[in-house]
């Protein structure tokens, strides 16, 4: 592998800074039209991350993108995403709704990674301008800043690919165009266009335009901020269906999307990944819609409601709550609890182990068993009616172990800094995923603000690793890594 | 593969409960010497159980055993096992110590499987006789019934491999000797001689001569069962040291001790499996003694002994107690239950993953993470100096995964018949593993007496599955498993 370019890498660095910024300006209309106290705090912070972007820009001018390796694609996705969580927290802290740097940096890694947990005790007393720029990271980190930058800049070269790699969730992305940059766009164009339809959706059912704005962002991101402290408690029928439809298309490739726009519906079906997203789904929902029907007296409507809307928030990594489901019976919240390994479809905005994996590791198994049986036949592992090669199954029961482990180890470290198993358990599974609400005092109905500060943190890492699936981080701890 | 041979399987099968008749009547000298009540019980149990492997022998005294393959050996193993923990009932429920079928079937293969999950509230009361019979289950099923009769058969032909296979623990055991029998009577040999010294060393302590035989069975098994309420927990410091060495022991691979017993002490040095372990072993016991010693204030001593003490006997899954581990910070008790999950060495009585796994499964992901930074580089697993193939990496990291999906199963069951998130999940672990105590109500303090029925049926299969290594029994789930 070639060596380093530090200074193209800082370069680079710096047009997302600046792509931040003018992301930021663009919570200032809702400060103004709500005359909330956070237009300076926040066009302060906005001026701070353009200028801090183009004077990093400006220095290292001279650089050439061109020569972008591997290496440096997991150092400039990495570091990007933690100097972007950093500036992130400016809106917070100037605000003063979040003091707290620790408190602020949870909060804005949550929402770039599309997390979606809070150390808010109450959101809804937040100045308008922040809670916008709140969900905005959200919108930010879903389809991934990186991708966005590939879109835009038109001279990315080798490194395009691998950046893209490196930041998109799971193992591959199918390129729905040769040259990535088209792809970029594409993927950045279905995304605009899933939150459009979602907030014209939202507003056709009474919802104001800038809560719909947050909520879509919070959707097609899977993030899971809103603007209420009930999150979708109280909100319609009508609202929790329409949600529940556009988090399940969040958590479905974007590939397909592509191609069921492009008409080609037999593809979409014909998938197996979405076609075991779409059955874990409804397995889950008539479990769990049974349960609460059978046992809390829930009518079959509301049951099917509350189950499916729990269930795909769960699985999608989205997070948002219909209903506190640590209420419900306790088989119900820890089937809820294993849900969060579970993930949405590869190429979606979603977080978790994935779907593509868990299928490829279910094949896996069975081929395993068939080979004790038939010890000198070959069972290959077939997905869409392609052989998978054992590299690629190999590197997917790695992950699921590298997931555990890390999963084992940080529930350790927090409950060895004071909370609960179940909530400690909880906490890890939900930042890990991305998804937000976890269990016990992190439930839907609670909140991170009470953990040890080593807790956030660790959690802080956890969100920051489970976006960019474990290895990209990891990688960097790597010695090798740093070697010529 | 060739067709099964269910007529030579109930001859072995016969032949099999024919020696655990033979052990039953092994506990009459202690329902006499004691002049305990349950002489008669036991006597009618080993009565029945001989003469029922007798008929079943005469009935397929023509059918020969040379011609047992691969699929009649998971099948002779697994349904064995099953077999005879029904008949280990007999003395549990004719004495009427264990009246209910359900609670003596839990004890009964918890004892074989080398668990030591106990239904019984107080084992005190326990006529002697009976007390014996549970820890000399505990003793058959740590080197494996079957392993024994392959020492005793002389006519076993290719099933003897095979038969080994399926039950002895661990991927593959090294051969002592070219042929099975020889490797099973040295295997056997090994497992007297420590039981033996363990037995002398607990009487030079002061401990009477029946209990000295119950702890040593409980011990070089891994099993866990003792005569005491309180375990270790009353016993001097000197008895405590004893079994915890010889715990150790139980978990080292016997290969090492055939090794080190012909003077080839360097081999046992280098293996890595062992360094592993021995690694594992002191270092998750400095950090519980440093614990305790800061924050419960134990004395550097008690510390280390205790905290020695309990990670021996849980990595090794043995289960026995030298004190509470649920009173101990939260940090303690959970590396604990994490360390469920270990098992001692591959080819020793222990449960568990097992050590062997754990290197691989870590230096696989070391490679992977390597191979990321340099793609075109190859990196093979090497272990003990020699590399190991891409099919037994495979298998590894399969079993990891079957391993954690059906622990998550077994949670969620527990959890579903109305036991507590860290309960469920410590029995589960505790039972797969073959260790013993679990969280919680089912911590050392606690026992397994106030589960659902259902939970306890879950538990039985999984101390089954755990002590055969999982897929012994899984394969027999398999449709393609029955088909010709």
């Amino acid at each position: 592998m070639k060596s380093f370019h530090p200074k193209a890498i800082l370069k680079l660095m710096g047009f997302l800074l600046m792509i931040e910024g003018l992301f930021m300006f663009g919570c200032i209309p809702y400060s103004i039209y709500y005359g909330s106290v956070d237009l300076k705090p926040i066009l302060l912070s906005a001026i701070i991350t353009l200028v801090s972007g183009f004077l990093l820009r400006l220095t290292f001018r001279k650089a050439n993108n061109r020569e972008l390796g591997t290496r440096d694609a997991y150092i400039i996705v990495s570091f990007t995403w933690i100097l972007i969580s950093a500036y992130g927290t400016f809106p917070f802290m100037f605000s003063n709704v979040i003091p707290d740097f620790t408190d602020a940096f949870f909060e804005s890694i949550s929402g770039f990674s599309t997390t979606g947990a809070s150390i808010l005790r109450d959101i809804e007393i937040v100045p308008k301008g922040v809670l916008f720029w709140r969900s905005l990271t959200h919108w930010i980190g879903g389809m991934g800043i990186v991708v966005l930058a590939i879109a835009i800049l038109p001279y990315m070269g080798l490194g395009g690919m691998q950046l893209f790699n490196a930041e998109a969730p799971g193992p591959s992305v199918d390129k729905l165009h040769p040259r990535m940059a088209e792809t970029a766009k594409r993927l950045w164009g279905i995304y605009v266009l899933l939150t459009v339809a979602q907030v014209i959706l939202m507003l056709l059912g009474g919802m104001g335009l800038f809560d719909s704005l947050c909520y879509a962002f919070g959707t097609v991101a899977t993030g899971g901020f809103g603007t209420k402290n009930t999150s979708y408690m109280k909100y319609s029928p009508y609202l929790q269906y329409i949600t529940t439809i556009f988090m399940f298309f969040a958590g479905t490739s974007f590939t397909l999307h592509y191609l069921a726009l492009k008409g080609k519906l037999r593809k979409v079906f014909k998938s197996e990944e979405y076609r075991t997203y779409v059955g874990l789904t409804l397995i889950a929902t008539v479990i769990v819609a049974f349960l609460l029907w059978l046992i809390q007296d829930f009518s079959i409507e509301a049951a099917i409601r509350h189950a499916l809307f729990q269930v795909v928030s769960i699985i999608t990594c989205t997070g948002f709550a219909s209903y506190d489901y640590m209420i419900w019976p306790a088989f119900c919240w820890f089937l809820i609890f294993v849900l969060m390994f579970a993930g949405g479809m590869v190429g979606s905005t979603s977080g978790g182990i994935k779907i593509f994996r868990h299928v490829l590791l279910f094949k896996n198994g069975r081929a395993e068993f068939r080979k004790m049986i038939h010890p000198n036949a070959v069972f290959p592992v077939r997905l869409d009616g392609r052989n998978v090669s054992p590299e690629i199954i190999h590197n997917v029961l790695a992950i699921f172990m590298i997931y555990i482990t890390t999963f084992a180890i940080g529930t350790l470290i927090l409950i060895g800094f004071g909370l609960a198993l179940p909530d400690s358990m909880g906490s890890v599974a939900t930042c890990m995923g991305g998804i937000g609400p976890g269990l016990g005092t992190t439930g839907p109905a609670g909140n991170f603000a009470h953990l040890h500060d080593v807790s956030k943190w660790t959690l802080s890492f956890l969100m920051l690793a489970g976006r960019l699936e474990l290895i990209t981080i990891y990688i960097l701890f790597i010695p090798a890594f740093w070697r010529n």
